[in-house]
């Protein structure tokens, strides 16, 4: 079909679950002899259901402390073997088709084993074979660095398949996953909660951020800097899903979706010397040790006096606070007070810092139902309150009813 | 070590028994890291254990007649996980060690998926990582024709690792398996039969053939025109074996072996008209549908009229016997007689052909023992019987009773 040969390729990439068995590989492979009639398209796939986690179960029955490129040419079997078996899928039911693997592909990374980032790609070989009328399987989570196979760290698929729709001009990146969209909220959590047709990037950033984990947050950033449309799709059900790209102008100022995050601890260092370079100390050693730390808040009290708040995941507490209380005398710190259990729930919304009838809105619906605020972190599109996990539920359903979630 | 830049390396390859779980893996580390103590050291691995068949299986629930290309691709991945396994367990015996694809080990080779043959080999990028004092680890079995994966097919690895050790120079092969050599008979047919210390290539090729089974044909081809010595050794057992080399002079005229081939079938075509070109005319339909032919023989008797026999696997009679009775009014033959239920027994040793008594014993021997003799075809190395199934294994005892193969 030359005719498909100047038309704008589109991107889809397929998870691991919709993978997960070759009865899944045989219905994606289905979707796909449709898809193309629509346009030249390009496939990136994942390892085939728990295939990841089972090769890293079998790298630590060898060590525990598996050396990262050999962990690397490891792990970049599992979505080499998803992608030949979709290949020949898709030869059965008569669609002309090329597995590639990252590097065949083009996809240069840095050197970093375990977790590269992308740098570039070279599209020349992609190309020839949508000239050649084939649909085009390539190896997600997967690059190169000269000659050294490079992963790109867990659900790097989905920068896979944004960075190759970027470079090839597609007019959308399709991300078929498990769920059927991004939600105002955790279905689990808010049983009202509505799928979202669409949303902005930075939403979707802060929704992520805080726990959708529909999309990995690297691949949505990458979108957002080129403006391309991406969209979460179910791979088994209609052709419902959310679209993400720039929000409208009509539909800023919105409340879009509450984001919960569950497993949260928080950390005071109280009566700190006011100083500059004082958080700086504070922050370094937990970078060193790789533990995240969000939600800082700092009051400066009498006397030049500071207490500083963080958030950490419940995981990192131990060492967070070991490597603080360890620093004490030379923070100048009176003590160290930790409190686990705790959880984030956000509303996010781009222009939310415009909108000042908000945080009350959102202050009072919390405390109308009895839930104490321990901490407020806001950004332009976000108001985060930290609250205890046991009330994570009952603060997400309030707020989704305060802010109308459930209306269209 | 930079005194092992100078050294001879060797290369040592371990099959997919000897590399079937994460323990057997641990185990060949520990072998590797004494081993590599005398010389620089070349590693070629298969996939671990059933892996190769597992994937197959997988392929088979895709598609009947999955895509050689895709096939190659998938199968591939089987030698990577291994390769990649043994150096992470040789990192945590502070070997330093590196794995390779094949196409990274610079194994070229030409483009037929699923049984390439190799066509060179680019040492460089192996040479390099001996000279930085490393065992480099080479996934079998696979090699490159430009950006293209190709594996060799069934039991490539050991071409793989003959291929390496020939362009390196090494000063031998090792092939590990769970075998503990090459023995004057199966010793499941004989209880007597004794592992051979040595045998020649033409020797080995002949067992080999035969069905011993332990060690590629085309490994022992290459590395016969090569003068390359490979060993064959048990990777469990202490540290005997077979090697395989050129045969010493006092060693020729000797029988070395018993080589046993179950599962045959013979074809016979009556009263055929000989004329030139009367045998291509039988063989081609068969060449063409992939059936290999062994052993044929041709009686010229009264008027011009032959008898055609020739011995096919059991398996594919069906087969062979449609495709000639079809033929049989062009090739002007009066009928078609098969057989089934069959098995070759063979004499094999250098020099056989300049040794008369050979054939009488052999033959006096299964005369004797009251076995039949079906077909008698030979080789400037080996004398093969064709005789009832039923009657291999007592066929194989007389023999190796007769030529005293029990003793050293």
């Amino acid at each position: 079909m030359p005719a498909l040969v100047t038309a704008q390729p589109i991107v889809a990439k397929y998870g691991g679950s919709s993978l997960a068995t070759p009865e899944h590989i045989l219905a994606v492979a289905e979707r796909i002899g449709r898809e193309r009639e629509a346009a030249p398209l390009v496939v990136v796939v994942s390892a085939m259901g728990a295939t990841t986690d089972d090769l890293i179960a079998l790298a630590s029955r060898i060590t525990p402390r598996p050396d990262p490129r050999e962990l690397d040419v490891l792990m970049s079997t599992g979505e080499l073997v998803s992608a030949a078996l979709l290949v020949m899928a898709l030869h059965d039911r008569g669609v002309d088709a090329i597995s590639l693997s990252g590097p065949q592909a083009g996809i240069l990374t840095d050197g970093s084993h375990g977790r590269a980032r992308i740098t570039g790609i070279e599209p020349a070989r992609v190309r020839a074979e949508l000239d050649a009328g084939r649909v085009v399987v390539v190896a997600g989570f997967q690059g190169s660095t000269g000659s050294e196979f490079a992963t790109l760290g867990r659900g790097g698929s989905d920068t896979s398949a944004v960075a190759l729709a970027i470079t090839l001009g597609a007019s959308r990146c399709d991300i078929y996953t498990d769920v059927d969209g991004v939600y105002t909220a955790d279905p689990r959590l808010v049983p009202e909660a509505r799928r979202l047709a669409e949303i902005g990037y930075e939403e979707m950033l802060e929704l992520a951020h805080q726990g959708a984990k529909v999309l990995q947050t690297r691949s949505v950033e990458l979108a957002w800097v080129y403006g391309l449309e991406v969209s979460v799709r179910n791979s088994i059900g209609a052709d419902r899903g959310t679209s993400i790209r720039e929000v409208a102008m009509e539909q800023r100022q919105k409340v879009r979706g509450i984001a919960t995050d569950d497993g949260m601890a928080k950390l005071t260092l109280l009566d700190l010397a006011d100083r500059p370079g004082m958080a700086a100390e504070v922050f370094a050693p937990l970078a060193e040790a790789g533990i995240p730390v969000d939600g800082i808040i700092q009051n400066v009290g009498h006397d030049g006096m500071a207490d500083l708040s963080f958030i950490v995941a419940e995981a990192d507490l131990d060492t967070a606070e070991r490597l603080l209380r360890a620093r004490l005398p030379e923070l100048r710190a009176r003590d160290l007070a930790v409190s686990s259990g705790l959880a984030k729930v956000s509303i996010v919304g781009a222009g939310i810092h415009n909108a000042p009838t908000y945080p009350a809105r959102m202050f009072s619906a919390l405390g109308d139902a009895g839930i104490n605020i321990e901490m407020i972190t806001t950004s332009d599109i976000r108001i985060t309150c930290v609250i205890e996990s046991r009330q994570l539920a009952t603060a997400a359903a309030v707020l989704h009813r305060a802010f109308e979630l459930e209306k269209a």
